[in-house]
């Protein structure tokens, strides 16, 4: 839907960040990429997105200054940048909100505190350590809400056991 | 856009959050919902939105459980249940991002824990209390980055003065 100038006029800080990831597959490629994923071609195949969707979307996050392009291997990686790596509690805001509503106890996603192996809670803080660890600082892996495996691609499958995020594939 | 049938075979709680607020217009109604606004004529002009799509999100969000109707008056309240008064964490997240994009020292809005007068941290917290307080205990002013005002009906303007959140219009 086109937002318009109107909407521009929006006088809050809300209004800015959402100009930049108000889309929802541009926060499902951000959490790809909090995942690890880095490549076009593994973005596509984990999201079911279209070549030219996808290619607008990490112009898009580029332009804005959340992604970079990085040349590894003769091809080029999609990496966060620090205002991106910086988008990690919102993002962990949203995933936690999203498992409460369906049943708090089994979640599909746990996050944990590597130096002392804590669950961070709800708001990002580690309950141990009293701090709010960056995503350079956890671990994730499957919670009891995941369930059998819709998919099999090899990035779906490593992520059903415990990985470092920001880990490339 | 479509997302499509592929959209809903995403294997995260993020991509169920994002079925439910992960369009730009429905979080600027959040907003306004933790500012206190909530009455359908004060959406409108707080937001410059079309009738007929102000009306379809503010029903998607009482059928996701986010907003409920409430008399008062002889006129209809949309006010946040408990699952919408949880994504305040989502929301201010975001915020503070959007401010942290632009300028840091420079934050459009500013918001204090009633109970000790401390500035929150971009994480949420309490610095004194070392608690997390929710939206209820939350007041908030203006900050160094908001500027000249740019819209000048009652609720813009009361907005310019320091306001607990969520208290009514």
């Amino acid at each position: 839907m086109a937002l318009g100038t109107d909407y521009e006029a929006q006088d809050c800080s809300l209004a800015r960040a959402l100009e930049i990831v108000g889309e929802r597959w541009t926060m499902l490629i951000l959490r790809e990429c909090f995942f690890g994923v880095r490549r076009f071609t593994d973005f596509q195949q984990r999201l079911d997105i279209s070549k030219a969707v996808l290619t607008q979307r990490l112009s898009a996050l580029i332009a804005a200054g959340v992604l970079e392009r990085q040349p590894r291997g003769g091809r080029t990686d999609y990496v966060l940048t620090e205002a991106g790596l910086e988008l990690w509690p919102s993002l962990h805001a949203l995933i936690r909100w999203g498992d409460s509503r369906s049943d708090p106890v089994r979640r599909r996603r746990i996050f944990i505190h590597n130096s002392c192996g804590t669950d961070i809670d709800e708001f990002g803080r580690c309950p141990r350590c009293s701090t709010v660890p960056g995503a350079a600082e956890l671990l994730v892996r499957p919670g009891p809400g995941l369930g059998a495996p819709t998919r099999t691609d090899p990035i779906s499958m490593a992520l059903r056991d415990e990985r470092a995020l920001l880990t490339p594939f």
